[in-house]
């Protein structure tokens, strides 16, 4: 299998054009591709052009030029939005049969030397592939909502794919300013997802056990921890705790602490009713005095300016591992 | 027992001046207070000096005065540091017998209607408050390194503790524009870094398992969750993540997904030889071009920008739980 240069690309296109995929759309605009957009949804191309219209400032800000709209088009068909497209972006709802069915379909509309990706969360590619005619182009990209503004993109094949294909895909996101990473091997919830559970599993014990509220340990992420973590990742946290030493010296000094931490660490059930309503409860009284829209408005606007500050420290484009 | 009035304080006690004391010493000047400090160390004197110098601009940048200088004094003995305090820091290295000594010692010097606060990330206040005679006003003010920087105290006292010595250390914290929180009774690690732990033992899981690189596995918190929980701690987002329908809408389609990740997370040995040394020789590897003094350059000017931003969007002193 031969694929396409991926310095080649001019067009991508994005089959399904929900939350991912109309901020997809976005991060292809401003990496300075065309798009070409479908969605079976009957006001989908409304929303599309609205939701990359109302996106785009915050991309200004982070360097993108004035918003050429004139790239962006949608299209009646996946058939028709993939046509002439370098490389198809799928964002279709998170059911088996019926990606199954479109990438079967966006397969046999595409030459064979483009590459497939899926921003699929919950299923494998080596599930989504059964169908197509030529499963080794297939890969997951799976962005970090919003893909129009989080760096992250997991990139992992199925037991079809070619090793060149995830190459491949690891190439293209780094040329679309994004900062993807390996995945040796398919793993339920990738990895943000499943790292993510990982500290949510003690943040839900400790407040289950009334160790603290649970507006305070939020807190404990986000005025600790959480501001360093936006950074650097933990295992380079924990380097630099080391000193000149490194990571080594370290655990010479925390392996015996962090080993009985991670022995008392806690095992709630989320299926358990009970808690379920605790942890309802708990959040809906610490959030009595803000609204959703004012905690995203919140939330958006320090994502921006942190990732405005990152990359002025790092410098545009540092991102992406080999 | 009644203390003082935390409006009231002028003067803190810092016992104890190496990386903690030094950077609370820090972080009280720039508070406004007094203060009085000691340790046993040949140099230290110089070198807290030394430290609080280096560490001013970025205070000023955060909206402190220029550096009072004259209202920071070095004494010969525990005792005369804490004479006119009204709030004492314990900062001491982290043996229970030297702390319990040194405890007793402030103990016997401090008024009794004066709050001892420690720094311990290790120890218990039950711990640490045996020898005392007045153990009532012994509290942890476990703060995240370094305090001058990260607004995190974690705010528990011990079971002689009276829990007016709590309330009165989490009102002097927000003084100090500092975000306590209330743990309501000792865990090990606190809570902040239980959280890490937790976090940390998935990566270990995924690093040894061979899933994905040490740099990607970093990469996958520091360029997706990790910049949301600068912003918000971990179950805010999830609330969020909800939409108008908040954390129960968000349990609705997610509870199963993650209880199914919970299950499946990993559980490494740390105390494996063969881990560690896969562990530190993959981080050595990832960060083969990158100085440890390069990397905390990094992490110092990525933080201060990102603090910045944060009290920018969010107001001054907006933090602090009840």
């Amino acid at each position: 299998m031969t694929l396409i240069d991926p310095a080649t690309v001019r067009t991508v296109g994005v089959i399904g054009t929900g939350t991912i995929g109309a901020s997809w759309s976005a991060a292809f605009l401003a990496a300075g591709y065309q798009v070409r957009a479908n969605d079976p949804a009957p006001d989908a191309e409304a929303k599309l052009f609205e939701f990359v219209q109302q996106a785009w400032p915050a991309l200004e800000k982070l360097g993108a030029p004035a918003l050429p709209i004139d790239r962006l088009s949608f299209h009646a068909t996946p058939e028709e939005a993939v046509s002439g497209a370098d490389i198809v972006q799928e964002n279709a709802p998170e059911r088996v049969e019926l990606k199954q069915e479109l990438l079967a379909r966006i397969d046999r509309a595409l030459p064979p030397d483009r590459v497939i990706a899926s921003s699929t969360s919950g299923i494998t590619a080596t599930t989504l592939q059964v169908r197509m005619a030529h499963p080794r182009r297939l890969v997951i990209g799976h962005p970090f909502n919003p893909p129009h503004m989080m760096p992250l993109v997991e990139v992992v094949g199925g037991a079809a794919t070619a090793p060149e294909t995830v190459d491949w895909a690891m190439t293209f996101y780094r040329h679309c300013a994004k900062h993807p990473i390996r995945i040796a091997r398919e793993k339920p919830g990738h990895i943000a997802n499943r790292l993510q559970a990982a500290l949510w599993r003690e943040v839900v014990s400790l407040v289950a056990d009334g160790v603290a509220s649970i507006e305070d340990v939020d807190a404990a992420v986000a005025y600790g921890p959480g501001l360093r973590w936006a950074i650097f990742g933990p295992s380079t946290i924990f380097h630099l705790a080391g000193g000149e030493g490194g990571l080594a010296h370290f655990l010479d000094h925390l392996a015996q602490p962090m080993q009985s931490w991670w022995n008392s660490l806690g095992n709630p059930d989320l299926t358990d009713p009970l808690l379920r309503r605790k942890l309802v409860e708990a959040m809906d009284k610490a959030m009595a005095n803000r609204s959703i829209e004012d905690l995203a408005a919140e939330r958006d606007k320090s994502l921006l300016g942190i990732l405005e500050v990152l990359e002025a420290v790092r410098g545009p484009n540092a991102g992406g591992s080999e």
